[in-house]
């Protein structure tokens, strides 16, 4: 059998674990480390996929839980999978619904067998299982499809994931027996275990038994200290599959992108470029700006000088200002795309950063341009 | 002094007043009969100004009332006006900000001399005079600039029918002698007066005495029966003369369209096709169809089957129904994108019809397609 997705090794950094590489995927080849932007309803918020193909984005991801309840993955499957509902002709990434599954406390009850919930939409009662989440993942029709896992809280006792660690790895076994097209759609586990780093290898171990084409790391990025995330990161990634793509999962704030990738990690998404940029705050190389501020509104200067993206060759700050104050929907369209695209040219100058033999270098040029403070990136 | 607009005629309809023209200004020339998309806050909702240019637009409407109170004409000037403060290269209209001050019941006072009124944002208080207006409509810089003019309710009494036209004639007077920039920038008069077609005539002779760019007829589509509508259409238009731009402000159904072209109006505005867009409606051959309807759920058809625009070619209303179901921004452009195109094609191909003469027979084969029942299309 043919993995649908393959890794491959460019070129490792000379004084760090990040490493440069190639993933290639039933739609297309993504050079890696990447940055994904997040289409949570089969859309990535305010952009069209032509934009997002402008800014030379390769792969997003998208939700199950959300496309379940809504279209419905019935639909999604009858118009050819997300990539023709979409109408998107790159890769694809679907998660497993259990975060959002599990974010919706009160509503939702866990089992060894699976997770029963109430639809935030209509309140309709839905069940989840690795079964059952293999079946809409299969129909969504993603190049990479994320086994169900549970993403417990931080802090959380010893106990509890001792428990959750144990379902996540019963569940991605029951995962891989369920998921019924393995030629076309590769299946990425889930490294769950806490701040514990035997748990964590132990979760490894576990899922590199199952041999699957690419694995993920999750439960970081939830309100731990940052110091405690890139520990666990540089302890866990290396038990990762060389040959093999490493995803860390819902990060996105710069920092800890240069952070992921110093610790040889491949792939990345979250909210966080579109969301902020919905409250009209932009990345520029000098950090963070707030674009609603009243002393950009007769600055005739673009969101970053240094940007070379259509919204910055076109539109002034005061522009921007007027359309979110007036809020216009052109002003959300208009600050996300810059931010996706200061993203993704990030994740190239890191790239190029590792080929060049220079990723540290660039890396400290960047933060002290834009003037890290080591606090964590907000996802406001 | 040389007029910063001109129009020439290029065919006139064999069968009806309808005239083929051409319209230029100091942004480019705008073939008439032709639709203006409004863009009330220096946006036309939801679309970026590429793509106003993608679907052909050379003209597009702004909002003297809007753009006062925010960001205030100021901005807007030292940014180079409209075109710099939006970047948009064609011709910009704006209107006098007299429709949204006299729509602020309560809150507005008139008086010969003009209108107090507050502010509909911070409630500070304001006054707008034709001196004040045409400063701002100086300062905003579009290529035609329209009167501040009174347009009375339907039904209103004859009295107040006089009155108000007085006014709006004298302050048409001090238009033109208040505004400072008549080599750049056009000033239209607008015709009022009802229904009643002495005051029509009136108001057109009083109004070419000023020897004025271009005119247009205001007061119409504003509640009173479409035959009352057409009748005085089909007596004011003919008074107007035949070597200027006439405009029927407010207008843009396409049944409106047809009747106001056959009738000898050269230009026409409105904000249905982008409001009924944000509502799911949209425009197709065969009449308005509402995409948020269950049916659609599983449409894997365009909009339009014989649309060409970049929505119908690439989006199925099953996705487009979806988005707009889920609240996504990109439902609204898309729906908002093709209707804009959809008004700017008919227009095409009235003008198109004309030079072939067949304009009545276009018509003809249009109404029956779309499926005209006489109703008016309410602007939702
Ligand atoms: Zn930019
Ligand atoms: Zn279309």
């Amino acid at each position: 059998m043919t993995a649908p997705v393959r890794y491959e090794l460019i070129r490792r950094c000379k004084d760090t674990n990040a490493r440069r590489g190639r993933v290639t995927t039933p739609h297309g080849v993504i050079e890696t480390p990447v940055f994904m932007p997040v289409g949570t309803q089969a859309t990535v918020k305010t952009m069209a996929p032509w934009e997002l193909e402008e800014l030379g984005a390769k792969i997003i991801l998208s939700n199950t839980y959300h496309l379940h309840l809504r279209p419905g993955e019935d639909i999604v499957e009858r118009a050819g999978g997300l990539h023709g509902f979409m109408n998107w002709s790159g890769a694809v990434l679907t998660d497993s619904g259990g975060f959002q599954v599990f974010s919706l406390s009160g509503l939702r009850k866990i089992t060894d067998e699976g997770v029963a919930f109430r639809s935030h939409i209509d309140g309709s009662p839905r069940f989840f299982s690795p079964e059952s989440v293999m079946a809409i993942e299969n129909a969504l029709g993603a190049d990479i499809i994320m086994q169900i896992d549970e993403c417990p809280p931080y802090p959380a006792s010893r106990e509890y994931l001792r428990t959750s660690l144990d379902r996540t790895l019963n569940w991605a076994k029951r995962c891989k027996e369920a998921h019924r097209r393995p030629e076309e759609q590769a299946l990425f586990g889930i490294v769950q275990g806490g701040e514990h780093l035997d748990m964590r290898r132990e979760a490894a171990e576990a899922l590199i038994d199952l041999d699957l084409p690419g694995y993920a790391i999750g439960g970081l990025s939830v309100g731990e200290p940052k110091p405690l995330m890139y520990e666990v990161l540089a302890h866990t990634t290396p038990l990762l599959p060389a040959d093999k793509p490493r995803y860390l999962m819902g990060v996105g704030a710069p920092d800890d992108l240069f952070e992921g990738v110093e610790r040889g990690i491949d792939m990345f998404d979250c909210v966080l470029p579109t969301r902020i940029a919905r409250n009209g705050t932009v990345f520029t190389k000098n950090g963070k700006v707030v674009l609603k501020h009243a002393r950009y509104k007769d600055d005739f200067s673009p969101i970053d000088e240094s940007c070379s993206c259509r919204v910055c060759r076109t539109f002034t700050k005061a522009y921007i200002r007027h359309l979110l104050k007036a809020e216009e929907i052109l002003g959300l369209r208009l600050t996300s795309y810059h931010n996706v695209h200061f993203l993704l040219k990030l994740m190239e100058n890191i790239r190029i950063s590792i080929e060049q033999d220079r990723f540290l270098e660039f890396k400290r040029e960047f933060y002290q341009s834009y003037g890290y403070t080591g606090q964590r990136e907000d996802v406001d």
